[in-house]
């Protein structure tokens, strides 16, 4: 009976050694090429889904700056640097192409899957590099309006859309210079950094959100001003003439642009990986 | 020899066991209540980090309230519901009021870390409840315009503010009739509360985004075209008359309210944590 159950026992632990290997070579060969597979999906996705954001945010950058400057040279007369109407219709382009499109996209720069293999100095110099010439922008159309004011003796600074234009580039320019001593600088302490990474981050965000509130209020302010229905060349924002229209669908582009680039920014499985976690979030 | 040496190395590995039992016992009873009083301090320092801003968000609400009911009263008449100005005077206190004041408020609920111990179903009515509010206020807001443009035979929805003004309260009901079926009707599956709650979230912060730039850029219109200088009673914007630079104060405590907001939103470390992380991050 011993013998018999001990026969039995042996039996049932092969069979069980069996089932183990069976499961476990099931396992190799069929689970974990088909996991790595999803995994591999999953991965391409969330590629396929960046790329996706990412082109319509380039796309939509693009239609920015081509419908502001021809919102500018159709309707307003085009450009000129000569303290005339023609020397603020500067303004609108500069600040359009450089405290948004430019922005928005140094903004997103660091989140490229494409840049994560290579070094990040090289790309934080390209961030920089594209921040300088948004900040450049900016500036000149700030000297575009300040230009015109003076000649046609128009005081500075006095609506609410010139006062948060005006701070969001004050606080843009201390943003790239702390960005500079932080971040590019070889002398700045590894703490310093670590510290001013988040706060950097966050304001950089305030400054695209004030930003995009400035762009969308300046639209507003100059259509209100210039088609007043006063003079008898231009008929009145409340009649929906085409320039009306044609300037406040730019500003739906930059709302779009906005939230494209906001929605980027926010998704936290699209940020470059830390030099610790980077073998498990590859894409 | 030998025993000498026997000797010396038990006498070495006594010291040895001794240094590490003193290593142990200095741990246990210096580091360990050190370590925990610097977790302890840390919770501390977060908790009233985020009290701080959250009074501060507090008070900056009242304040925009305080400023854009003051503003209607002291330099543009007072209240009516007559679809006369007075009754455009609604327009701005219960758009800032509801739409960005309430709204901001019903964002940061879940963040108080006083909340966190209690059941979040009982929260998740308070927030549905306050957004609702401010749902309210703001389609009241939108009446009281439309009453004033019928009156005086203004057509609606114009200007740029005023379209992105619509397409935010459009969303913004989209986004509470949305939450409501997802999140708290008892027959929605949790796969799909899931897969709504970061589009929940990142939806409500762009409608937050979009209802600060809706009033600021409500405010400018406002005042270009209540203080053109063309009438006998009201000095021109660009002169800085006294209600120029309230309205645009009040245009800054906006700016300062959402970014605080945004802040609070945005700290990872002060969300709310998912039932498995709660022992982690206690606050």
């Amino acid at each position: 009976f011993y013998g018999h159950l001990f026969q039995l026992k042996s039996e049932s632990y092969a069979l069980l050694c069996l089932t183990f290997s069976m499961v476990q070579l099931c396992d190799a060969f069929v689970m974990l090429p088909l996991r790595s597979t999803m995994t591999w999906q999953k991965t391409y996705y969330e590629k396929l889904l960046f790329y996706g954001n990412y082109v319509l945010c380039l796309c939509l950058g693009l239609l920015c700056v081509v419908f502001v400057s021809y919102w500018n040279i159709e309707w307003r007369g085009g450009f000129a640097w000569d303290a005339s109407f023609l020397q603020f219709n500067w303004h609108p382009v500069l600040m359009v192409t450089g405290l948004v499109v430019l922005y928005g996209n140094a903004a997103i720069l660091y989140r490229i899957p494409f840049t994560w293999s290579q070094r990040k100095q090289h790309w934080k110099l390209v961030h920089a590099a594209l921040l300088l010439s948004s900040l450049i922008l900016s500036i000149l159309g700030l000297c575009a309006v300040f230009d015109f004011h003076t000649g046609y003796h128009i005081p500075n600074l006095y609506s609410l859309h010139s006062w948060v234009g005006i701070f969001t580039v004050v606080l843009f320019t201390a943003q790239w210079l702390l960005g500079l001593v932080g971040f590019l600088s070889p002398c700045s302490p590894l703490g310093f950094r670590k510290l001013l990474k988040p706060v950097h981050a966050w304001m950089g965000m305030a400054i695209f959100i004030l930003s995009l509130a400035s762009c969308l209020s300046g639209i507003n302010e100059k259509l209100l001003l210039a088609l007043n229905g006063n003079s008898n060349s231009t008929a009145a924002y409340s009649s929906h003439p085409a320039e009306a229209l044609f300037a406040n669908f730019l500003g739906v582009l930059i709302v779009a642009f906005g939230l494209v680039v906001l929605g980027i920014l926010s998704n936290q499985r699209w940020k470059r990986p830390e030099p610790g976690e980077e073998s498990s979030r590859k894409m």
